[in-house]
């Protein structure tokens, strides 16, 4: 197609042009948490702010992932807005195999049990009122229903959130 | 609840917490394009890749925007991930009343008539393949089709992606 063959040179649908499209996406960076029998929580570039009446959120989720099974029953998740100052607390929450609620990890129960993670930039509790299936994962719609915008201030008390873009943790220039 | 007010002062779920808390986070900005009578176009910060096999990704939009009679009724849409050297772009897709695909906006219609800007960093057209309710948005969820995951590249070829934080444009620091 010669309109879009003047752009360069387009690919065909495939698992790996979406993600070559998506490393030069930068997005910033937040931890998910539900409560269980053992609490499981995970590290997610994909929270987005998606109504604001009433408040609602959305993530995704891998059903491959090893906090499906607790998310999949979950009625209430934790979501954890990152800042730059915590890109060990994102790769805690990245790393397969890790008890990532263990020390240094610095967290306590929240409202509905749900585990709240210190020093965060802001935090909010969802109650889960979708999960909608996309191919291997599920978007997950959570209603808000309380948080803390005011959390770690940085600097002049700045906020500075954690950013991740083609593959390594970033943040912002100004 | 002792366990929650620890962590600071928290509120009850309002469109302004989640406002709130959502200023602190950080997104990677898009314009989503779809072909019709009119071509449309909207500035997004809600992109993400949703699953990879088949690719999957999403984006949300008010049914009350400009653009979602026209979205609402889109076999296919495109998706363009801006750099930092487009913040003027970015701010004409966010401007209401303005005709977005005048000039200075180069623009050509591209595979199924979808609106193809140039000078982005990578472009998807995707085909809609459901579009969720969630109060008075919708989650629209969009396999790709064709796409182009290498176009600008800045100095040294880098691809330095434009970011949204706290109400204004902003970029990667490293």
């Amino acid at each position: 197609m010669t309109a879009s063959a003047a752009l360069g040179t387009p690919r065909s649908a495939t698992p790996d042009l979406l993600r070559s499209v998506f490393r030069q996406h930068a997005a910033g960076v937040a931890v998910i948490t539900a409560p269980g029998a053992r609490p499981v929580g995970f590290t997610a570039t994909s929270v987005t702010s998606v109504a604001a009446d009433p408040p609602l959120l959305s993530f995704g989720i891998s059903t491959g992932s090893s906090s499906w099974a607790t998310v999949a029953e979950a009625e209430h998740v934790g979501v954890h807005i990152l800042g730059e100052h915590q890109r060990e607390l994102a790769a805690t929450f990245a790393r397969s195999g890790a008890d990532r609620f263990a020390a240094p990890t610095s967290w306590r129960p929240g409202p509905y049990g749900v585990p709240l993670l210190d020093g965060v930039l802001a935090w909010l509790v969802c109650e889960v009122v979708a999960r909608v299936p996309a191919g291997d994962h599920r978007i997950v719609l959570g209603q808000v229903v309380e948080g803390d915008p005011e959390g770690y201030a940085g600097t002049a008390g700045r906020s500075r959130p954690l950013l991740y873009h083609e593959g390594r943790f970033n943040a912002l220039r100004d």
